[in-house]
Parts: C-alpha cells; sequence; structure tokens
C-alpha cells in the first residue's frame, strides 16, 4: 500500500460519499427525505466523542447547558426584522396538527435567538447575574434550495451548539466574543483541524448581529468550508423582544448578546481533511476505536486459534488501558479485506498478528496515516501504541496546518486572484481598502466569495485591488462550500 | 422542619409546577408553544444523569445509537394501515419550506418504526446480522388535544428513547421482549422508581404492535402513570415495507421487530415519587448535586471568613471523591433562605458547618429524605457521606415500593373497586375472564383505564366481576394520567 491522494482531492465530493456510506458514518441520500441523513453506530460514537469535547470546553468555562423546543411561533420569529428576513426563505412550517390547521404558524427553529431571549427575559432581571452562558446541542432545519451534500449542506442539521450568551455591557460582549473565539480554537485543535478566522463583512454577517466572526477551514477539494461563527448582536435581539435587566448604576437596559455556533461541518472536517484513497484517518483524540488488530492466520487450524487468542489477550490489554481496541474475528474474510474495511473508517493504528508475532512474542504495529511500523514485544505494546498515537495526533495536526497554509496565497491583481482560484482554489488575500463596494466588486470579478478580513492589525503596503486606494487590511476571497 | 406530604399528595399538580419552576428543573408554561417546555441548567443535569443509566444499559446489551431524521414523509408513515390510524389525529404536518408548499407533507416524528425499518432495509440482509438493536434518543411530538401536563403529557417529548430491534423468529424477537423488560427493570431500580408491569389489553396496543408489555407507576396523587412500554412488533412493519431477510435456511422472510420505549416521564418520577412538601429528594444515582454546604455564619466577620474557608475545604473534598457537592457562598440570604432552595432542587444531603463545627473540627449532617442527622469528625466525613448517600438510595427506593404495593388492592365486585379508585385511586385489580367485551365494561362501569393483565400466571379464584365465569387471570385499573 502506497500513500495516494488522488480520488481524496479530485473527486472529492465522491470519497466523502463513499467514506461516509462504506465506512459506516453517516447513510445519505437513501432517507426518503431530501436532505436529511442517518447517524449510523460508528458515526454516532465519533460524533460523541465530538460532542464531548465541545461540552467539556464549554462546561469549563462556565457554559450551562440547556433545551429549548423545536418550534418557534412565526410572530416569534418575526420579531428582530433582519433576523426574520435572513431566515424566512429557509424555515420549513409546520402549519397542521392532525387534521386542524393551527392558528399560528410554528417554525422547525433554523436556530434559537428569539426563543433563547424570550425565556431570558423571565430568567433574568439584574446584572448581578450576568455574564449567563447557555447552550444546547441539537437539531436545525434550514430549506436549503442549493444542492444539499452529507453532513456540509444539509436541511435537518443534526449537531447545532448553539451558544447565547447576556452581558450587562457591549464591551463584556465583546470579550465574551473573545473568550468564544479561543474556545473554538481549543476545540479544533483538539479535533486537529486548521483554521483561518475573519471577521465576515458587513454583508456577509448573522441575519442580526452587529460583527459575525468566523472559522473557515480548506477541504480536500480546496474549496473552503465554514467551521465554526462567533457573533456580537448587541442589543438587537434584546431591544427586539423588550427584554431588559437593571444595571449596576439602577438604571434599566437592554442588555447586551453573544451567540456561537459549531456543527455538523465539525465532524465533516475531521473525516475529510486527514484522508487518502484509502480513507479517512481519525485523530485519536476523537476515534470511535483506536486500535484494530487482525489477526494473521496459521498453517494449520490450531496456529490459527492461538493466534487469535494472543490478538485477543492485546486488545484486552489496549482496553485495560483505556485505549479502544477491537479484534477483527471474522473468519470468512481475508487479512486484505480486513484491512480495507478498517481504513474505510479511519482506526488510527492496526496490530498484525501472525504466527511470527505469536511465537516471538511480539506485535506488529502500523500507523495508518504515514504507514510506518513497528515490531515491539508485548509488554511494550501499550507504552509503544501510546506513543504512536500521540504522534498521529500531532502529525496529522501539523501536516492539516502544512496544507493550509500552503493553499493561503497573497495576490495584489485580480486576475491573478482569480485565476489561482478557478485553478487551485484555497484562499487568496487581495489588499482591500475596507470599502463594501470594492468588497463586493472583488467577488463579481473572481467569481468567487469573500471570506472576511483578519481580526489582527494586518500592515498592508499594497493598493486595494479595486480602486487602487491604500489597502487597509487584505480581503479574503475563495470558492465556497 | 417536619415531614408533611399534604400539598405533595393532595395538590400534586401545583406541587408538580412549583417543583419544576421553583427548583429549576423545567420552565413550563411560559414558552409560547402549548405543551412545550424548556430544559434548565439543573434539570437539564438531572436528565444528563438519567440518559447516562439509560444508554450505559443499552451499551452494555449490544444496543446500537443512531440518530434518524425528525421528518417522515407522509407516505412512509402510511404504510402500516394500524399504526397510522393511531397517530394520524395527533400528528404535526410541516407543509411548507420557505414560501413554497412541499409536494409531500412531512410529519414530526410521533415514533420512528417506519423511518429505522425504511434504513434497516438498506442495511440487514442476512440472518448473520441479527438480533440487531438500535437506539436513538430524540424528541418526539405529539398533536395531544387532551390538557397538557409539563414533562408528563408534552406536544414535545423531548426525551425519548426508542429502542428498535430486528430478529429472524418470533421466539427471538419474545426473547428481546423479555431483554427489554429485564433492562427496563434494571433502569427504574437504579432510578428507585417502583412499577407494575402488565400486559397491554389487546385494545390499549401500541398501533401495530402485537403484544404491548407497559410499567406503570403511582403518582403522588394515586394516578397512575405509564413510564415505560415494551413491544413485539412480529413482521407487521417489516411486511409493510416489504423487508426481508435471508434466513438460516436459505429462505427469503419477513423479520420479526421490536420496540421499546422511555420518556420524559421517568424523570417527571423521579422528581415525583420521593417527595415532600418542601420538595422533591432525588436518588443520588442521579442527583445533579449530591451535597450542598450551608455555611452558618459567625458572630463577626472574620470569624464567618474562617466558616467560610472551612466549608470551601470540606467540599472540595468532597468533589475530590467524585462526590457532587456545591458550597452556597451567597452573602446576602440567610442559612434558612438557603435550606429552602436547596430543599426545592432535592439535593439529598445538606451539610451545616458553623463556628461550632470549626472549632470541633467537625460536619454537621443532614439528610433530607428523613431529617436525620449526624455530626462526624473532619476525617470521617468522605465515608460518612458516602454511606449515607446508599442509605438514601436503598430507603428511597424501600419507602417507594412501599407505598406503591399499599396501593394496589384488590376488589371481587365492580362497585367496591370503583369506591376505590373514586376515593382513593391506586391500582385496583380485579378477577376477569379475559375476554373484552368484559374488560371494556370493567373500564365503562369503573370510569377507569384498564391497565392490563400481570404477565405472569395468577391463580384467581373468584368469578369475573363481570360475566361471574370463572377468572383467568386479574384484571389492573386505575385513573390515570
Amino acid at each position: 500500500m502506497q500513500i495516494t491522494r488522488e480520488k481524496w482531492s479530485k473527486n472529492f465530493s465522491e470519497w466523502f460519499d463513499w467514506v461516509l456510506r462504506e465506512g459506516e458514518f453517516y447513510d445519505y441520500g437513501r432517507y426518503p427525505v431530501k436532505g436529511m441523513g442517518v447517524w449510523m453506530p460508528y458515526g454516532f460514537k465519533l460524533r460523541q466523542n465530538i460532542i464531548s469535547i465541545i461540552r467539556n470546553l464549554l462546561d469549563s468555562t462556565g457554559h450551562e447547558e440547556v433545551l429549548f423546543p423545536l418550534l418557534i411561533p412565526e410572530d416569534l420569529l418575526s420579531r428582530e426584522s433582519t433576523h426574520i428576513k435572513g431566515f424566512e426563505e429557509e424555515v420549513f412550517w409546520v402549519t397542521k396538527g392532525g387534521s386542524e390547521d393551527l392558528d399560528v404558524k410554528l417554525a422547525l427553529r433554523p436556530t434559537s435567538e428569539v426563543a433563547i431571549t424570550t425565556m431570558e427575559n423571565l430568567w433574568l432581571k439584574s446584572y448581578k447575574q450576568l455574564p449567563k452562558k447557555y447552550y444546547q446541542i441539537v437539531s436545525v432545519f434550514r430549506y436549503e434550495t442549493k444542492a444539499t451534500r452529507p453532513m456540509i449542506r444539509l436541511r435537518e442539521i443534526t449537531t447545532f451548539k448553539e451558544a447565547h450568551t447576556v452581558h450587562e455591557t457591549y464591551d463584556d460582549a465583546q470579550r465574551q466574543v473573545e473568550e468564544a473565539i479561543e474556545i473554538y480554537k481549543k476545540i479544533f485543535n483538539n479535533l486537529t483541524i486548521p483554521y483561518v478566522l475573519s471577521e465576515r463583512p458587513e454583508w456577509d454577517r448573522f441575519a442580526g448581529a452587529l460583527h459575525t466572526y468566523a472559522f473557515d477551514t480548506i477541504m480536500p477539494d480546496g474549496k473552503v468550508m465554514q467551521i465554526g461563527t462567533v457573533h456580537h448582536l448587541g442589543q438587537n435581539f434584546s431591544r427586539a423582544l423588550d427584554f431588559k435587566i437593571q444595571k449596576k448604576d439602577g438604571s434599566l437596559d437592554y442588555p447586551h448578546q453573544t451567540s456561537y455556533g459549531i456543527s455538523d461541518r465539525a465532524i465533516a472536517s475531521v473525516i475529510a481533511i486527514h484522508g487518502d484513497d484509502h480513507g479517512p484517518i481519525l485523530p485519536p483524540s476523537v476515534a470511535p476505536i483506536k486500535v484494530v488488530v487482525v489477526p494473521i492466520p496459521a498453517k494449520n487450524e490450531e496456529g490459527t486459534q492461538q493466534v487469535m487468542k494472543y490478538s485477543i489477550e492485546i486488545c484486552e490489554m489496549l482496553n485495560k488501558n483505556n485505549i479502544t481496541c477491537v479484534t477483527d474475528q471474522d473468519t470468512e474474510k481475508t487479512p486484505g479485506e480486513k484491512f480495507y474495511i478498517w481504513e474505510i473508517k479511519g482506526v488510527p493504528i492496526r496490530l498484525e498478528i501472525g504466527p511470527r508475532e505469536l511465537a516471538s512474542s511480539t506485535v506488529f504495529i502500523k500507523r495508518r496515516d504515514n504507514l510506518k511500523s513497528y515490531t515491539v514485544k508485548k509488554e511494550e505494546v501499550v507504552n509503544k501504541v501510546k506513543e504512536v498515537l500521540n504522534e498521529i495526533q500531532e502529525d496529522l495536526r501539523k501536516r492539516a496546518w502544512e496544507s493550509l497554509k500552503s493553499r493561503i496565497e497573497y495576490a495584489n491583481d485580480i486576475e491573478k486572484a482569480k485565476n489561482i482560484l478557478e485553478n487551485n482554489s484555497g484562499i487568496v488575500e487581495v489588499p482591500w481598502c475596507g470599502s463594501k463596494e470594492c468588497g463586493l466588486k472583488i467577488e463579481e470579478l473572481t467569481n468567487a466569495r469573500v471570506l472576511g478580513y483578519p481580526i489582527e492589525d494586518r500592515k498592508v503596503n499594497d493598493k486595494c485591488v479595486i480602486c487602487k486606494m491604500n489597502a487597509k487590511t487584505v480581503l479574503r476571497v475563495a470558492k465556497t462550500y
């Protein structure tokens, strides 16, 4: 076996569909509602592991998990005018209960700002209760008219982690935005997903937000995917819902809010980003199975049984040390067939155990990511596997970051930018004066989408690619999902 | 403080509403959609702990967790004719996406038999893959026309654990029914919820099932609540969805299925059953906070600060030993006010720590359930608290079982049965010949609901209360939720 990345990069969509179904992550396109897939047991475990990482980081920073109803009445969803404009064309509406028409149409939540603010208005009265940080992990629904894609563009997004916070002041909400960004960096770091953080331009903010900050990553085909967003909502929603709190100075005022979300796309990127033509390579931090043992049959039945016994013993040793291990005990498949199956599932380490290993009390360890192998004594297996898992985790992250960085290019000429995007995709940074007019022109001329600009100051000794005025920063442009 | 159970038993509805809101479990009746409530942070943790118990028991018995879409197309939901008849009047329908009318109406899942069988039909081909056991924990929706009640009768049931299994033979499905019953017994035992297990009569089966077995418990007001059901579906759904598997003998046939569910009602019963007029008493197995420390102020500020320091030290000791403890550090409330708050939250143990405890390096331990108290040396606190938590767990279970058993009465006369139900509620067992006609007559004459009959043989030396033929078993009758 050699590492190739042809299918993975050139036909990423097919590769991804193949991995999701054959790897038994997610069955998509066969359930009889468009844009809605089924989490299969193996994929569900990966999803749970990723959710655990998110939960732990949110819980340890004072976020409290809640669960709000799915349905939002039309009149409530319409309270914040920019918000409803942004969502009204993509909301699923419940209009009937049994054979009766409902008095008020009910939206399947596209996001929960108005639902949560409604209850915050009952729960929170004083600055003493602030800052308050809630989150929930739920399905949200979008009546997507664009082509749907498994985990990436869905009508039911099943793993929407949405956090909603309340603050006495604008500045404290801004501090929360920064905290959220740090939390998201930790989450993506733990998931080994590299990212580019940008402030979205004013024409691409979340509907109802003052500022939107977004994490984007680059997928194997070079297209950019948004994997997390953080919004400063200011007083837009509290004002629309007449939600006031008593401030420290005794006055009543609308509190400031933020919201931030991560979705199934985080899971999609974990599966996609470290792949090769044999399948995905799951980071050990979230892999449902960290080690698979494939017994290699001996020449006779007795030998084969001894190999199996030894394989199971090794696997149990690993499990006892909290390294999730499975022995493939199927007696009908060849080792080669088993390798194939576990590769599509992205298991990071394979142990091959045959008569030779049995005879010498050793184990053959194969790294899935770079195909390096090691033969170690039985008593060294646990430590070696731990060490290799750590190395894989670090190497996956490192390689992914290098790949991402290599796909960000600078172009001080709009034609050059357009060419890069058409030939190599990735992200192009162009010098920009900061005006909306020039920004929209850049989108138009590159036939791509503006991601935004860096949140840190960026000195650019160049002229805006459109108006030729002095550039204030760079604008990032990409072909996006 | 004395233990009284007036409000709790006589005005249970008010008691329950008060506990849910004041204890910050679940905000109900204020979210602007009827029959849908909000899980608040504290209630959400209780819910998570209960879900963990359910998950662990299912995972350890070979059940695999999955996640299916919320929406089921009308034509799919209608495939099994009894099933759709049972549900059609209580389904919420999505009919619009944005401003467009959908081609096919989409149901918010009332339950997932047809959705899951659809995919099983793609995934399962051979007896070698069986038995197969899937489950998911999701929201289900019922357009209830009866009066809704928090956690008990909802339009969005947010914690529906539904298991779905597939078997080669009828008998293996029956074996699964028995396994499911054993699992549910363990779950309710762990939750300290007593139950009565009955086979539901043919006129009250799950829509589409051959047999329905149900767990019922008796609530503080004497009314009976269904808390879990197990269904033998036979080949009804596999036939309706043309789902065949290859059997061991090579033939193709419809597999046999079971399904079983537990809902928010399990959580409601945990909160309700062990209560008194001061609030609920949560079993330590699921209590989000097992111990609360209430510092008792000293006569001077310095002493009060030392007490606080000592309180925090004790609490940390407990947390380090995996006993979730919180110190109430509020400086504005009196100890009495704090007692009140933590009682409504159902925390099973309270530690009172004041100048006396500080001076003597002791801790005052108060059991919430029977108000017994103990003063122990600091170094004995961890062990004593562990011991007391175990005792509370056992005592709650025991008392609840005794209470349940005391509320099951036998009556061989229909008037007597009716009187018991009208005056004391609970469950009445009446001798029954086994005929549907007599069963329905019993319901009519007692103005109550038939729960069913024991699953084990029950010798009854009596005549059917209606037809006076020899009774074959007893029929259980109750006022129900």
